[in-house]
C-alpha cells in the first residue's frame, strides 16, 4: 500500500531544472514533479495529453499561436499533438501527470531529455 | 483549445459538498473538484485508483486498517479495490483525478451518488 505524498518534501528533493521526479502512479499514469526554469524545447506527444498544475512560480506554456501563463493553482492540459516550450524566469514547481512511458522531450529529443528521478 | 483552469474560480462555482464539478479532462480523465464536509460513503473502485489532492483545508481518507490525513499540496493514490471513506471537519477543497465514466460512491451507490456538474 502506498502512502501520503507531501509534494513540498518531493520538491526539495530535486536539484536541477528540467531533471522530473516520479512520486507515485495512478493506474498506469505517472504523478511527476519537476521545477522549470528558462525555457524548455519545443516539443509535441502525438499519443498524449500533457497535465500541467503549478505549485509554486510561474509557468508561461508557450503554444505557436500564443502563450499560456499559469500562476499557482492554475492547470492547463496541452492536448495530444500540440507543439508547447514550458519556460519560467524563476525557478517554478510543476505537477506533471501523464502515461508512465512518456518522454519528457517527446518527438523533439535533445539534450534535454530525461529519464525521471525514482522519488 | 481547451483554456487554462483557475481552481479558486472553479471552486467558488461549487455549491455544495460532495457534489463535483468537471475542471477538464485529460486524454480519458475526467479533471474533477469537490468540497468535502463531513464523512462521505464507504466505496471502492474496483476498475480505477483514485487520486485526491488537497488544496485548502485537511482530509482524512479512512481506510479499513488507517487513517490518511492530508493537508494542502499533500496526494494521495487510493489503490483500486481498495475500500475508503472520505471525511473532513471543516470544508476541504480536493481535486480529484478518475477515468471519466468513475461514479463518485463507486459501488456502493446510495443518496450521495451524484453527477458532476460541468464547471
Amino acid at each position: 500500500m502506498t502512502d501520503k505524498i507531501n509534494l513540498a518534501e518531493k520538491f526539495a528533493l530535486l536539484e536541477k531544472a528540467y531533471v522530473p521526479g516520479i512520486v507515485g502512479y495512478m493506474n498506469d499514469y505517472k504523478l511527476q514533479i519537476v521545477k522549470i526554469q528558462g525555457p524548455f524545447v519545443w516539443h509535441k506527444h502525438d499519443e498524449t495529453d500533457d497535465f500541467f498544475l503549478v505549485l509554486r512560480g510561474r509557468l508561461t506554456i508557450h503554444l505557436r499561436d500564443r502563450d499560456i501563463n499559469l500562476e499557482p493553482g492554475e492547470i492547463f492540459v496541452v492536448p495530444r499533438g500540440v507543439e508547447h516550450c514550458p519556460d519560467a524566469v524563476e525557478e517554478t514547481e510543476v505537477l506533471l501527470i501523464e502515461p508512465s512511458g512518456t518522454v519528457n522531450t517527446g518527438d523533439a529529443g535533445g539534450e534535454k531529455t530525461a529519464e525521471p528521478l525514482i522519488l
